[in-house]
């Protein structure tokens, strides 16, 4: 499959370096190529600046938004929470009709500090707002429950533990689903949700989740539901 | 120990009933004593009036919320999280001053229809509300993840799975872990999540937990955190 995923952060980079590693012809999409790659310092949370990551994974190619998402079958939303509609508003309607559009990201929202708290909540979603922006597209919401090392080896955490799925289109969930299984997910562990609006439940983990980071000290742990 | 538990509901019978076959001396706590033992119809979920359940557990008393305070150790707030707040005043911050307050309740609001919302959510929760109001109280948020069956029987959950505590007070925390503990819950899965603040989280797992309510047909399920 052509892969273009959004975001040039450690989320991004780990879900396209799997990609890539599964023989995915995977391209990730920035909002100023140029930007990303002059920047010389980590960022905030002291990961390495893209070129030394890229610098591992040249195949990998860097485009703009709307050029990853135009030459891409399937888009992964891997932007910050916060940008990812101005992001997809940049890859244009026209790019993402008919694609299957995995969002994994949450509207993780730091404007008070930390720790951050959600924006949309309760009565909407990020994921419902990327379908409403982009009708066309057929928005499955997963993967963003977790650490993103979890997301594509899940076997970092021992015993069952759960993926959720959500999104209004059937063989949109059942890609998803494949795509899920090719990182290592056994079937029995993916949960569908239903449709977009479950993206609400889901983002609203958040906030134990970082809890949970805090309480535990490491990442390596994922909700699981237990009598599935 | 004396316990009141605060709620005719379904909640409240099936905590009072536990900690009645615990050997507790227990009471159950309503706005009005008269008025809940006048019902003869289900409730809206369709559980029988209070009556009937009583019948088969007639050394559980019916006290006012301040009656059954005033007599107790330790207090559960069972009730719907919309009425909580006034439950508690009823029973008047002297009857809860330096006692334990197990707050068990979501603040699940119905006023829009299905599926709930939370009021409040996000940068506040029911449980942070309780402990604000009555700060000489020792407010222990649990249990308020799961169904009320499994509350008080893990065991009907196949496989590992948590219950979450937090509150302010370490001491409070122990007592309530004791108290969990002869629930049947293993150590090992009753995870201190820190400070009331923590309600925040575990009150935010509620959408996906309705939402998993109604993919799974069932509510023999629970939260596991993977990796603990």
């Amino acid at each position: 499959m052509r892969y273009a995923v959004f975001g040039t952060g450690i989320v991004g980079r780990t879900i396209a370096a799997k990609l890539a590693a599964l023989g995915h012809q995977t391209v990730i999409g920035t909002r100023d190529v140029e930007a990303t790659l002059a920047r010389t310092q980590p960022d905030s949370m002291g990961n390495p600046p893209f070129t030394q990551w890229h610098a591992s994974l040249p195949e990998v190619r860097l485009k703009t938004f709307a050029e990853a998402a135009e030459g891409a079958e399937a888009v992964i939303n891997a932007t910050a929470g916060a940008n990812s509609l101005e992001a997809l508003t940049a890859a244009g309607a026209d790019n993402l009709a008919g694609k299957v559009l995995i969002d994994i990201a949450n509207p993780l929202d730091f404007s008070a500090g930390m720790p951050p708290t959600l924006n949309p909540v309760n009565t909407d979603s990020l994921g419902e707002q990327i379908q409403r922006a982009f009708p066309d597209a057929k928005v499955v919401k997963t993967l963003n429950t977790m650490n993103c090392e979890v997301m594509v080896d899940p076997s970092r955490v021992a015993g069952a533990h759960t993926v959720f799925v959500s999104g209004n289109d059937a063989e949109a969930k059942n890609q998803v689903t494949e795509l899920l299984l090719s990182f290592g997910w056994p079937k029995a562990r993916i949960l569908d949700l239903g449709d977009i609006t479950a993206a609400r439940g889901t983002e609203m983990l958040l906030p134990v989740w970082l809890r949970l980071w805090g309480a535990l000290g490491h990442a390596d742990f994922n909700f699981h539901i237990a009598g599935t």
